[in-house]
């Protein structure tokens, strides 16, 4: 248990955004609302996942839309907590804790949002281990928790909570309105107990992000290479170092949707790497080869600075180091696969295992050599 | 109050049809399902509006969606008493009392099916006096009663449940959940104390359905014209005796919407009618000249038999008569018209009163003579 205030904010945004791979919202925008919820209403109590009682009832708030969008609409700021009290009514019950849907730039800030404006504690981990584009692409399900009970709440009072009879459902009903609402709206569900965390939820990847942002900034700050200090800690492969050279985005069926081309650098002069997102970035092509997919992390980050670059923000002429990051070992799985992998979102090829990773000059720590991805973080690196 | 057992429903479905201005859905659909309800469960209790206690919950169930796909799409039958029961555990009470939201052949009989399944009282009234295409239309909505709480169902198992800052944005988002579910589901809403029903309804629909249907059945049998039953009960002006030449039909946006002309038979040689609707009858144009529109009621019935056709079931070479019938008054009003007259549905032009009805040859009753319309027939003549 400890106590978040506003300035812890933004090593975790930066890292949320980083592990957000192109989706989960901007964090520029995430970190200024949960700052400025955080000034108002006092810091938040974060909690690890065994420090959560057993029959506590924990509620996902999370902000669903296109971030095309969400850079631009203007939030009215009290959607998270509407939205929570709609579904908590529809239970028939409050919660004890709140907890991320996903890790994403905007999506890490939510909870601090609605946890500020509550009281409640908020816990240390999430239900994807990173950000996807759709409501049934969680963890949970796999355990058999339901997404809906869902309440969505717009900006401009309106509130709406499904009940349904799948997942598939609860998106495709929330995505209607969501589209309808403004394709920017705040979502409160995923209703859980205490006792189903352990094995519904990635642990601490709040943690986690702060420790990357972290990592980031310190490395920026002893002019080291900030992004081979963020490949370290998550066991990254660098994709390519390159330049974005095309950019095609459209905002349709309430995603931002596209593709991205970059042309290498350095080392990497001469490659070719073409990225294809909705929201989040779904697979790498380099020179054609699939390098990297869904559900794999794709990360894409600003080769000098280190900092996150999400989807909305792709544009021509930034450099950027796009790395592949190992997911959650429960999205390779059939079932997590039959979620996210390749092959619902259309692509005629399975997940494609990431590349080796090059061998460290100076192996030894156990966590930054192997390929230990986002499950495999250990959250004892921080506190 | 009384009793209305299954083999009522006829004269009620029919007349009900008539009433729905082409839209409501289908008379023949609607009995069905409200007979075999009836069967299943008893006989549903019908009470007059000065018979509901002032401390009554009054709830409205319906079915939304374009008739196009409600005639083919099969309900399972729980989705009033499911969308019902969303409603209740959203206000955190149960109902007393259904009404119907409007008159129309389906939706005067879907109360029944909740009714006779639930065992709660219906109301003899409605909220239009007529059907109306979208659901910010009702009477109640002048006093200041909202749609929202809304809850929606569809014959998978799916609800929703909204609350909103207006009507408008309670029809935005329930029709397109409804186009997402299907475009065909039930609906709960528009939640009434008791003593709201004599300011926010029209009375006594149930029992002008009723009356109008047995007027029609009653003429047929006895080799008189069921047409002019019909009009001389309603007080409507006949602005056609034709064959339909042609019907233009999309369904588009969640409605059946379209045109159809008719060819002028008999004393109406020569001349055209053309119909405008969005499941109901929004316009009628004799030879070009407006003489008809929405708010009042433009009735089409098959001339021979006196059944009505709805929008859905207008074909070429059906031989119909049009009948203009005056609306509830309160619709005349500058707030009525702006929720339902001509303007609101995109023509450029006012509401244009019916032309004059002919003379009758015994002039005399009160209740046959003058263009009563609906919110002006008295509900005396059942019992």
């Amino acid at each position: 248990m400890r106590e978040i205030g506003p300035d812890q904010l933004e090593d975790m945004a930066r890292g949320a955004g980083i592990l957000g791979t192109g989706g989960g919202g901007d964090p520029y925008i995430g970190r200024l609302l949960a700052q400025q919820a955080i000034r108002e209403h006092g810091p938040v109590t974060v909690v690890d996942i065994d420090e959560v009682p057993a029959d506590a009832t924990v509620i996902a708030v999370s902000a669903m839309g296109a971030p095309t969008v969400s850079v631009e609409k203007i939030p009215a700021g009290d959607e998270e907590v509407r939205a929570l009290r709609a579904l908590e009514r529809t239970l028939g019950r409050r919660a004890t804790h709140l907890m991320p849907i996903e890790v994403g730039g905007l999506n890490s800030m939510t909870p601090f949002i609605a946890a500020a404006r509550t009281g409640l504690p908020l816990v240390d981990g999430d239900a994807m281990g990173r950000a996807f584009p759709e409501a049934q692409m969680v963890l949970p399900g796999l355990i058999g928790v339901t997404v809906a009970p869902m309440a969505v709440a717009d900006d401009k009072g309106n509130t709406l909570v499904l009940q349904t009879t799948s997942n598939h459902w609860t998106e495709r009903l929330a995505r209607t309105a969501c589209v309808e609402m403004g394709c920017a709206v705040s979502c409160a569900d995923t209703v859980m107990r205490g006792d189903q965390l352990a094995a519904g939820l990635v642990p601490a990847t709040l943690t986690l992000a702060e420790d990357l942002g972290r990592a980031v900034r310190e490395a920026r700050a002893a002019h080291a290479d900030p992004v081979a200090a963020a490949a370290d800690l998550l066991g990254g492969v660098p994709l390519l170092t390159g330049k974005v050279v095309d950019v095609s985005r459209r905002t349709t069926g309430g995603f931002a949707r596209g593709d991205a081309r970059l042309e290498g650098l350095g080392a990497d002069a001469g490659r070719v790497l073409d990225l294809s997102f909705q929201n989040e970035h779904l697979v790498a092509r380099r020179d054609g080869e699939v390098v990297a997919t869904t559900p794999d992390l794709i990360c894409v980050l600003d080769t000098d600075g280190g900092d996150p670059v999400t989807t909305e923000n792709l544009r021509y002429g930034l450099r950027v180091t796009v790395l592949g990051v190992p997911c959650d070992p429960r999205w390779l799985t059939p079932a997590g696969l039959a979620l996210a992998g390749p092959r619902y979102f259309g692509y005629d090829h399975d997940h494609v295992p990431l590349p080796h990773r090059p061998p460290e000059p100076d192996a030894g720590d156990p966590r930054t050599t192997g390929p230990a991805g986002v499950g495999g973080v250990s959250r004892s690196g921080s506190g």
